[in-house]
């Protein structure tokens, strides 16, 4: 029963705890219990909090015992990539640099978590300072694949997607700069959103670039992540790129399902190079949307193969801005692969920084103009490769996995990855579903009616 | 008694036409006649556009005497600089390349001009893309100071500062990326108002650096610089960069005077290598402030010495960027020293750029916390120098020129030039009064009571 428990979705847990089925002292020593088993293979967490969990669960479970129930993450285990402060407690950055850093405030989505009564079960493990999409050469080590625990999890959230896939919690928070909350999500076969650029404040969160980063959630379900990211939405006046664009209701926005929805299929640039397994699947998951009512619209994108050169562009020289002093006086206390990242950052000129730039702004109006008025959502593989293995190592697998996922950061557009079956060797598949500025929510009905009809988040991880 | 037309203020000829003392085609003529008798020598006109002006004045003119007085812009002949577009009519940018240029929509300032029932009287000179800040080499020729013709009248909005100044029309439109307003406003003995950056829509307006360049009015009074403010002033969903920042009554705002008034006095910076007359001339306009009942406060600005390398850091490859394909196919067709800028735009690395773009937000963060804590507005010399002669040259007269102004762009704070008297050799000069972002209200109400205690605008050139 106890690891049934961490099988439940986010949302099943929370209607245990609220009708007093579950206590949140027993998720969370069942949470506990499935870190203590299976992490010491998988590698998803650099500090677990222990201690502070259960008893944090334990204060949720007199109050809402009392009749206190403060909401859908009242009581219910999460945990958060180490790259978002923790007041008080080790904050790493996935780096040998900042190993005995302790924030004194949280960071503003952690923040928000612990006001809705989140239990927080500590931090997962990331790519050193979030600089990577592989998470092979993480200062703490690779995650592992809880689907193969011979392959990668994806970067930079790696702990995140390794974590909610394994049930060793039940949501987690990433952030993705080009495409860090997606890969792990595609590849651990969970839900990851990353929602519009300014939607969730980055106060608290070491930046890698300023212009690309986006908190969110990943979960086992879409209406899980729903619950998440209603939590950490909204203005921060202490996070000057946080919008104060109004919050919908995501959990109700979920209802509705697709009938009539336009569902754009590019016919440029992301189906390129994929798997023809990943394609196969994709092209199915489309069908089942077609099934579902929604009408499909061939989309043309003529721009978004300069995309990524553009992200190259604004994120490496941004990242050597931010980095820049620290490797001067610590070079040694670097890994292998982010210092070469960031000397490649210094090879750029102002001139490649501000056309990216004003590309951006280039390719943000023609989306605006020419695609969403034709379509309310795009469909894509997430990743066009599944989960490499960890012994291929770290550059050959990269350029495959940002693929489709680091345009949509320049373009700053809510995008899903929900799992959507499985390759013959049993690694799971994502389908990328992308929406409009500030429309999380059709992309989470959109994939909330695909999961429903389809049920691939019923399938976990063998333990 | 027409030439005596031509000396009034914006709002004394305004209120002669509402109360139809004067007419709009009286005004009109009187400007014209003002034209075509200096402007051969002053050269503040690229285009006149009399044929069109005496039209509009016409009109004007029958609607006033219907009753329909629209506001304090009717009928009041006006010109802008010849960066704005107008629809149907040459627009030169300043440069050769455009020499035949018809841009088929009106720039959102000017639209905005029209729509109040300015007069246009015409496209005012500048220096070759607004890419200089003497104006020495403009491609249409120097402008003359009226002052003194054998010196400049500043950059890059020459011809409006001229033309002002001269009463060649009774307020322009200037662009000011460096001090291109202030700078002719100060060096011709004129006001002129770089607003809030974000709050004048530049829509229709060739960019120099989309990071710096603002819109704004010059006028022979800061109550038609109020006047033109209000009417171009307010978001405008086509330009991204504008602001829905709420626009107050500007002219209502000039009375009550400076008691209590805050005025801050920088302790760095600001006096560096100011002439001695002009630095007196500016400490007595701040004992004037305080005679009138505003406090005094010396303020420490520890990092502003370093604004004007991040001024160049960004605004150098953001033109490069802009000009980058003309200047490759057409570089003969470029004068001597736009090109020169241009190349050294490409000597910046992305990380000087984003370092740059990081010391902005580190300043403005800074100011609105230490500085603007302490007082309401900082008086400062609007240039260090007055107006130097011709034959002088370019580069030696441009780092003076900027010194003040510049910083302010990398702030984009409100900043206004108020005339605040003559060196001994009868050359204007100009004091620099700079308040919050969003608070031109502030800085216009402390330079209208600066201004009608001394009454140094009515000061006018010889002819």
């Amino acid at each position: 029963m106890e690891s049934e428990l961490t099988r439940l979705t986010l949302a099943e847990a929370s209607s245990l705890v609220r009708h007093k089925k579950v206590s949140p002292l027993e998720l969370t020593e069942a949470c506990l219990r499935g870190i203590e088993e299976s992490d010491s293979q998988l590698n998803a967490f650099i500090t677990v909090a222990a201690d502070e969990a259960v008893m944090s669960a334990g204060r949720a479970g007199e109050e809402i015992a009392k009749g206190d129930h403060r909401g859908p993450l009242h009581g219910i285990p999460v945990a958060v990539k180490d790259l978002l402060d923790r007041a008080g407690a080790r904050t790493t950055y996935g780096s040998k640099i900042f190993a005995e850093h302790v924030p004194s405030a949280d960071a503003a989505a952690v923040e928000r978590l612990l006001k809705e009564g989140a239990v927080l079960l500590g931090k997962l493990n990331l790519h050193e300072f979030a600089f990577g999409a592989t998470g092979i050469n993480a200062h703490h080590g690779a995650c592992r694949n809880p689907w193969d625990t011979e392959r990668i999890t994806g970067g930079s959230s790696s702990g995140s997607g390794a974590a909610v896939a394994a049930g060793q919690c039940f949501a987690a928070l990433g952030t993705d700069t080009g495409g860090s909350i997606r890969i792990p999500a595609s590849v651990c076969g969970v839900a990851g959103i990353k929602p519009t650029y300014g939607r969730v404040s980055r106060r608290g969160v070491l930046p890698l670039s300023w212009s690309l980063d986006h908190v969110g959630p990943l979960a086992r379900s879409v209406e899980d992540c729903a619950i998440m990211l209603q939590a950490i939405a909204g203005d921060d006046p202490a996070d000057a790129s946080s919008s104060a664009e109004s919050v919908p209701d995501y959990r109700a926005a979920l209802s509705g399902g697709v009938r009539g929805l336009r569902v754009g299929v590019p016919s440029e640039f992301f189906f390129d190079g994929a798997d023809p397994e990943v394609g196969n699947a994709v092209r199915a998951a489309i069908d089942v949307l077609s099934g579902l009512g929604a009408t499909m619209h061939d989309v043309s994108l003529p721009h978004i193969a300069q995309a990524p050169a553009a992200v190259t562009a604004i994120m490496l020289p941004e990242a050597l801005s931010i980095h820049q002093q620290r490797l001067a006086e610590r070079p040694g206390d670097y890994g292998d692969d982010v210092p070469y990242r960031l000397e490649l950052g210094a090879t750029f000129t102002a001139l490649d920084y501000v056309t990216s730039q004003r590309f951006r702004e280039m390719i943000v109006a023609e989306w605006r103009r020419d695609v969403f008025d034709k379509v309310d959502v795009l469909a894509t593989p997430a990743t066009p490769v599944t989960a490499g293995r960890i012994d291929k190592g770290d550059l050959q697998t990269t350029f495959s996995l940002i693929h489709n996922t680091n345009p949509l950061n320049l373009l700053g557009i809510p995008a899903i990855s929900v799992p959507c079956g499985f390759t013959s060797s049993g690694l799971p598949i994502g389908l990328q579903l992308a929406g409009r500025w500030w429309d999380e929510a059709t992309v989470l009905r959109a994939a909330h009616a695909y999961e429903r009809a389809t049920e691939w988040h019923k399938r976990h991880p063998p333990r």
